[in-house]
């Protein structure tokens, strides 16, 4: 049977719209629908109002912000995304250790210089700063910042964390306030999802909390940081430096930054691997393959 | 009293054969001397011959190899390290593995991406390739191997190594021949010394044996492979990729390299962090104090 999805029908390229327009208009109308990373459309009423035959959303994003889960809920819409799963985690908090250890060691600094064939020229040299014994606080103590934290207690950090509620299963000191982590801290990782509570959760109020040697990382969302005030505390050393896979106004990256050897920035690739992809495809096409078949989700949000 | 070393008596600057004559022409002959890093100075019979007063060598550096310790040990000259300590270990440990994360995550690469501005205008993303499940072959399970291979594990690595002699404290597979050591690992990690046997232990048979998905790090030291090989074996797809903090003719690294998205270069920087340069002057002061009051000195190469 050839493959009846709407891109194969040959609606790719058409403005979101007319692709929900076209996919409601079919004898045999939509009832799926696959949300591509978090940003390509919003799951809202409107979405949903253009093709109502959907009776199921998969997201193969790492967070749902992008999905509005009241109105799914409302509607008897069942959600289902990719990261309830483990396919993102390990490879969102490796991508996490690795901008801290670049931004302490200064790795893509030094890439800069030699690539400049500086180094018999100048024969500089940068000074980092080691990552034992550091005292890393983790906002949002969930599958990813758990990773992160078990990654970094092998190279000897000390792991600090605020979550609504403490954790019984780890030893690691609980904050409930984050400005009173970052004041206790070396390097934020903010590792939560964003909601209301979660937006600018890194405010001036924070950084200048952490402080002057403190360094920032985010692999959560953009709007998690307030970028302008950090950007700020970059140009005035009131912070140390940053490590970003993900920008407020993505895929727009303040210019400001593009000039500072302290920052490291990727454009939002932590979780792509090749491995996490082949996963991700599994994972897409077991759900919908449990949806059509009239069983629930294998990874859902909102139960079916 | 005022500092009595050779710098600080004005001798700074001087080329080497000048700044022996003069510390060995003095009423007070150098009895110590501290020989920074591992290219400054090669500590040799013509060495020793010039300022046959010295008694004692300490060298800064995270290796011996430019140390004649025969030449020593037959004169009577004690000799002791940095590394003899926990000085650089960790550090060294540290910059492979985020050396490793960088290339197998494309994080120089991106960062070139996005501070060239090309995200909003290209939206390409880089897929990278997960750690968790590599096999890493380590050569050289000293005090630095061993930190790579904790770090490592923690981030579900799976570890091989090859030595001399198989460690009975661990339970990673030993192998006692480099090439088998490839052909069973996706990543190699140099962290061995360099001597005679170790020079171009990664060599054009090594590099096939690891294949084209391979990937090479080495923070051991430049002469441990075959750079040429290894620049051909990238430009020809025969391996993936590599991860150099050193070269074989420092401070000159190839200009083919520059070019390489795949290829992640420091400058010989893995022990560069101001904690250990605070500890570096530590252990540099103690050990002189100790030869200076007639004790042995606490981190010797060659015993007192």
């Amino acid at each position: 049977m050839p493959c009846r999805c709407s891109l194969c029908r040959g609606d790719a390229g058409k403005p979101l719209p007319a692709f929900l327009a076209a996919a409601a208009a079919r004898p045999d109308p939509a009832r799926a629908a696959v949300v591509v990373g978090g940003y390509s459309a919003r799951v809202d009423a409107s979405f949903l109002d253009a093709v109502p035959s959907v009776r199921f959303v998969f997201s193969t994003g790492a967070g749902v912000d992008h999905i509005d889960l009241h109105e799914c809920a409302r509607r008897g819409v069942a959600v289902a995304v990719a990261n309830s799963g483990t396919v993102y985690s390990t490879d969102v908090a490796d991508h996490a250790v690795g901008l801290l250890i670049d931004v302490l060691r200064r790795v893509s600094a030094a890439e800069r210089f030699v690539r400049r064939g500086l180094w018999p020229v100048q024969g500089d040299y940068l000074l980092g700063s080691k990552l034992g014994g550091k005292r890393v606080g983790i906002i949002g103590l969930g599958s990813i910042g758990s990773l992160i934290a078990k990654r970094l207690e092998a190279f000897g950090c000390i792991i600090h964390y605020n979550s609504r509620k403490p954790r019984d299963s780890v030893s690691y000191r609980h904050f409930s306030n984050v400005r009173d982590l970052a004041a206790e801290s070396d390097v934020l990782v903010v590792a939560c999802a964003l909601n209301k509570e979660a937006h600018h959760i890194i405010s001036k109020d924070v950084l200048d909390a952490l402080g002057k040697d403190g360094i920032v990382i985010n692999i959560g969302r953009g709007p998690n940081i307030d970028e302008a005030e950090m950007i700020r505390a970059l140009k005035e050393g009131r912070i140390a430096g940053a490590g970003l896979d993900i920008f407020e106004n993505e895929p727009k990256v303040p210019a400001e930054l593009w000039s500072m050897d302290n920052v490291v920035m990727t454009h939002h690739i932590a979780v792509f691997t090749s491995e996490s992809r082949s996963d991700l495809r599994d994972t897409t096409i077991a759900n919908l393959e449990a949806f059509f078949s009239g069983k629930p989700p294998l990874t859902p949000v909102l139960p079916w």
